[in-house]
């Protein structure tokens, strides 16, 4: 691609490092803010900028916060003894968007993952095993998600804390809401198979 | 969607205003910068900020460019007066990605769309206009894409210059080098039957 302008094809450049945008979104969307009025631009940079040097992590839960501690840790309603243990903050607000935990999080920040170099030490893994070893958590809950690597990372933490006082679950692995049976792959209905639940329980609403 | 920061949620909605980006794709993306060294943020904000300040748009052909006469409109060696319209920069890439044209450019900026509140004078249609009176000229070749706006432009020009001393030309329309003839639309195939060229021609390279 050849530009006609160096400084467009630096912002062009920049803007194609986010992941799946490409050149040709890239331009699209450079050429979009030169139309628009030069505050668009600014009040975009500014928010980027501010938010990259600004903004925390609660360093109980290491989810994103503006605080020392995010709204969820600080909050005394919640069930401090209860730990649901997620891969990224958008994990937690799709949890919380259910509106039915009411337990404490605790974000990893990512899965074990060799392939990508990502080791347990990049993890926030080892606040959580502490968290666990102080004796103040009753359930962990693994909610990450079911790959490869969400298993091997549930298991390298599950075999920190098995020896501890605490009760270790997983969520629910089966048929979606609203799926046809003969859809679902075979080990996902083997799952649901498995580990079926009373009647009685399917019938409770959320 | 709740966020748990006021500084992350003004980065995505900023970068949700761009067009094609959703609000799941900005959170994706601003997450993306978070985990990315500060300096990725810094370059991408500067670039975008000094485009947005410093670009010119060339003051013949209204080209993005750095200067005041952009390297087309500025390189002797091509034919002044022979000039291709188009509908915006990206336009100007493609045709010069051709090595085909060797004739300036005059970038309208966009198609008369009043269903867009786009109308000829929010267009770069007079300074063209102008340029073809002034007698310099001795073809306009229209280059709009083929849409009822790409119509309606071209139209719109066409009559403005019908009484001048010039030829005007569109580019052919017609079934795409590979394509097969099963699957082109009607209008198009009965445009390229209507536009028959020597078969002679038809054998010559780019």
């Amino acid at each position: 691609m050849e530009f006609s302008s160096k400084l467009l094809e630096r912002a062009v450049n920049e803007m194609a490092q986010l992941p799946g945008i490409g050149k040709r979104t890239a331009l699209r969307l450079v050429l979009h803010l030169l139309k628009q009025p030069k505050e668009q631009t600014e009040l975009l940079t500014s928010a980027l900028l501010k938010m990259r040097e600004e903004i925390k992590f609660c360093k109980e839960c290491h989810n994103i916060s503006d605080v020392d501690v995010c709204e969820i840790c600080a909050n005394p309603s919640r069930d401090q003894s209860v730990i649901c243990v997620v891969e990224d903050i958008r994990d937690v607000m799709a949890l919380e968007n259910t509106g039915i935990f009411k337990g404490l999080y605790h974000v990893l920040g990512g899965k074990i993952s060799p392939i990508d170099g990502v080791g347990p030490s990049q993890l926030n893994i080892h606040s959580l095993v502490d968290k666990v070893k102080s004796g103040s958590v009753k359930e962990v809950i693994f909610a990450l998600s079911s790959t490869m690597e969400g298993d091997t990372t549930n298991f390298y933490i599950y075999k920190q804390i098995k020896d501890c006082e605490v009760t270790t679950s997983a969520i629910a692995r089966g048929i979606a809401i609203g799926d046809e049976l003969e859809y679902a792959d075979e080990v996902t209905l083997g799952r649901s198979l498995m580990h079926r639940i009373p009647f009685e329980s399917s019938l409770k609403n959320m």
